[in-house]
């Protein structure tokens, strides 16, 4: 089964840092929309397609063509998202993260830990392999406050074909002078990291892996927003295997520090070898020149769909076609 | 998979009619106490134990001690449930059911069927066998009026250890006067039957049974509810091969007509082979008298047990202990 958990965090809505923030009031309604591709083929919700600024459409689009082509299981979990998905979906019932810089970011971070823990009690009883998702807007900036937190020196990558490193770094600064806090804070204390400076899909995400059988293979599909994930998880002390898939975007972006991050935390990870170059369409050609990256587990998409014998250029050839479609559906106004 | 559906019918609030409706003011409850009990062991938003006025508890004790016993896995699913279980649990967004005297019962019934078969389709995948349970206050008496509008000449069981017949026969004629219908008048439109008679939970699992892989076997926990959804299914053209797991107490309910039923639609059956005559509590005890009979999916979780490895009389057992610790933790006000 292919989890994606939806979220929403209020550092979003900082101008520059989320390419899902360009416009504040669609904030709510990304990643529900997310949801619906992956689903459905297309928002319920909404009128037009997820795209950012530039007109690059959501990756959700590559793991929407893999789920389609592998005939992927999917499971939306909601996590603190403001909108819901389209029905049906597992309500974790968690509020929107907050802005780190003024407060407390998940101040329920055990409730979504515990309720998310329940989930995959349940869940990898009969399953011998779980992948999770995410689609969280401003997810890599929470991404770098909790590895920060943890003690780790890294960058994160970014969603925008320029990495927002000084803002990021900004941000940083603020949030942990407002706990008075240096690099390696809550070292030996994730859950407060993530309660103090994270998102409530990080609570669910490792609440879901601590709650799962043990004989359960959990695969993390994203970029450096799972690997701060995998560092909660060292962090509480669990040497359990664990493996983070992704897109070969994330790995050579040169900005961000993703396959040394994964080294150090004892990681497996898996790079899906996609190839946009000679696509019709300049939206997705743009992906080769470091646009979009990753997100709502594109990477990891293309890891299942092998499992079910589905090579990467085949889902390459299934994202042109839905790209076609999605363009034909929506014409410009 | 035990699949845990459920909802609320505004049928049950006609006094007499059903145990739980005894106290409408707890009818919002009594759903979720359940789908609490069976995860949790107890209802976690209210501060007692679900009880009928005579003090038989819930049905769910049973299938709680089989739960706990055999280590089934659990999803519970709101489908237009008053009060939202405590999470996690998969929501399908529709609307509690009406009073089919006055109007539709189901006006959502399309949405909450489609939103169902989503789900299955996406959770059978990789299931061989899942099995579906209920709960929801009054269903026996929408059951009925969906079997007459099919054109089934029977009779539905009860909670309650006299069978309220005259009072289901007044509703079905009250409700078919407002449709100008007889017996039989939606024999070829059951998603009809549920729309304007039914509730929310039988267009639940019959989309659910719809949205799933041929492949899977699909077995209903209950009595004569889900042989009602059973002729749903037969009334849609469907020869698939469906079973109903119920108990001994409704399959010798004399008063009903369950056994006639499932012959009639073509359906195999199991009898959970319950015996509480030597507990030493009288509130199980009862149960030997015709109390509760069935709900919760108590009967199908002693077959679910059994595929575990796990006996119907060490569920008794279990249930007698699971009793003896709900009476500690709520001693008498």
């Amino acid at each position: 089964m292919f989890f994606l958990f939806i979220s929403n965090s209020d550092i979003a809505r900082v101008p520059g840092l989320s390419a899902a923030g360009a416009n504040v009031d669609v904030l709510p309604f990304t990643s529900p929309a997310d949801a619906d591709v992956i689903r459905f083929g297309r928002p319920l919700s909404i009128d037009c397609f997820p795209m950012d600024p530039d007109g690059h459409p959501t990756p959700a689009i590559i793991t929407r063509a893999a789920v389609t082509a592998a005939d992927i299981p999917i499971c939306v979990v909601r996590a603190g998202s403001i909108m819901p998905p389209s029905p049906p979906y597992v309500e974790l019932c968690g509020a929107p993260g907050g802005d780190p810089r003024i407060a407390v970011s998940v101040c329920e971070v055990k409730k979504i830990f515990d309720s998310a823990a329940s989930l995959s009690g349940n869940f990898t009883k009969d399953e011998d392999r779980v992948m999770l998702a995410e689609s969280i807007p401003g997810g890599t900036t929470t991404a770098l406050l909790v590895l920060r937190a943890l003690g780790y020196d890294c960058m994160v990558s970014s969603a925008s074909s320029q990495n927002p490193i000084a803002l990021k770094e900004n941000i940083w600064r603020d949030a942990s002078a407002r706990l008075g806090i240096e690099k390696g804070g809550f070292k030996n204390d994730p859950l407060s990291a993530i309660s103090e400076l994270g998102d409530p899909m990080q609570a669910a995400v490792l609440g879901f892996i601590v709650g799962s059988k043990k004989r359960t293979e959990i695969v993390l599909a994203g970029g450096t927003q799972m690997l701060a994930v995998a560092a909660c998880l060292r962090a509480m002390g669990c040497e359990r295997e664990i493996a983070v898939a992704t897109t070969n975007y994330v790995v050579s972006d040169s900005t961000a520090s993703f396959s040394e991050l994964a080294r150090l935390l004892d990681v497996k990870t898996y790079s899906a070898p996609l190839d946009f170059s000679q696509s019709p369409y300049k939206g997705l050609r743009d992906y080769e020149e470091g646009f979009v990256k990753e997100g709502v587990g594109a990477g990891g998409a293309v890891l299942y769909a092998s499992w079910q014998g589905v090579k990467a250029d085949e889902v390459v050839v299934h994202t042109n076609e839905l790209y076609r479609e999605i363009a034909e559906s929506y014409p410009p106004k």
